[in-house]
């Protein structure tokens, strides 16, 4: 089984009107997608915002909940937040990665448009068969930018329900589905 | 195809020392579950809660999300927004979804425990196969307390990942990824 790992990016992303922003570290994004990971056994799950304010704001959540009282009021959290890292940029994340298991991970980027260059499917089969590292890319604001995707792996095709029509899903949701998709049993 | 409605109950569920109790409406369970649900073609998002203060504050997130500024800024969440209804309880929601369908609907209960009764794919394909329609139960808190469970048809099981040692999603992520196994592409 290859050792899986999360980054969600809060720069370079999309506003709604298609110019690039740095956005906000939200407490939602840390607590629903850290549980996400531990329920689908993700190594790391790295938030990456270059604004050293942010850095810190997110900081602040985690010495809350990381407390003893907090711990004993609710330790899933707890078990979840440590799978949290919180970077600068990505590179320092693959840097880290590659540190850590001697190898640079695939990366791989989402997209809720369909730019998709590997199935689900075919994704799911090499992460069972390979001893590798793989990282995930999760775009905030109205996606990653165009230029995260000139250096990646592999792009994953967005999400769908029946209609086809509308597929505005919150990150926190998509990221829920592709962990599913990939890792659930 | 069958219609699939999806029910956020605030009452009764457990708190953490196993208490019934009735927990706030947030905006995220709102926000979040409002565009799972348009992306996979859910008929009507139910949010329900006894509590009339509650159920006013959710009115207001929907007059201001609703407005006019609003749309323009966001069209994408009042397209979501337009399968919310809010209700008081339970009886209340089977009764509007006979009135308008003709017929009572399955109801079928979510659980993070080992309690199901009916596997996500054959639920899916008969929801394929099915004209009816269906009614799946979501707990807050520490999940649906007991009572519900009496009254339902049939449930879902847990949803868990390699590990299985840790199945703490939030409500959002855990409907996120059953609208995706029961109606997914």
């Amino acid at each position: 089984m290859a050792d899986l790992y999360l980054a969600l990016l809060h720069y370079p992303v999309y506003n709604k009107r298609g110019g690039i922003v740095t956005t906000s570290i939200t407490g939602f994004d840390l607590h629903d997608i850290a549980r996400s990971a531990a329920t689908f056994g993700v190594k790391k799950y790295y938030v990456v915002n270059p604004l050293p304010a942010q850095r810190e704001f997110a900081g602040r959540i985690f010495d809350f909940w990381m407390e003893e009282t907090s711990l004993e009021f609710n330790w899933t959290r707890v078990e979840a937040f440590k799978l949290v890292a919180i970077k600068a940029d990505l590179p320092e994340v693959i840097a880290e990665i590659t540190a850590a298991d001697g190898q640079r991970p695939r990366v791989i980027a989402t997209s809720a448009k369909p730019r998709g260059t590997v199935s689900y499917e075919t994704l799911r089969q090499e992460l069972k068969a390979s001893d590798g590292s793989y990282l995930i890319l999760l775009g905030t604001g109205w996606g990653l930018a165009e230029e995260v995707f000139a250096g990646v792996d592999a792009v994953l095709p967005p999400i769908n329900g029946p209609a086809e029509g509308y597929n505005h899903l919150s990150v926190r949701s998509a990221t829920a589905i592709i962990l599913d998709r990939l890792l659930g049993k």
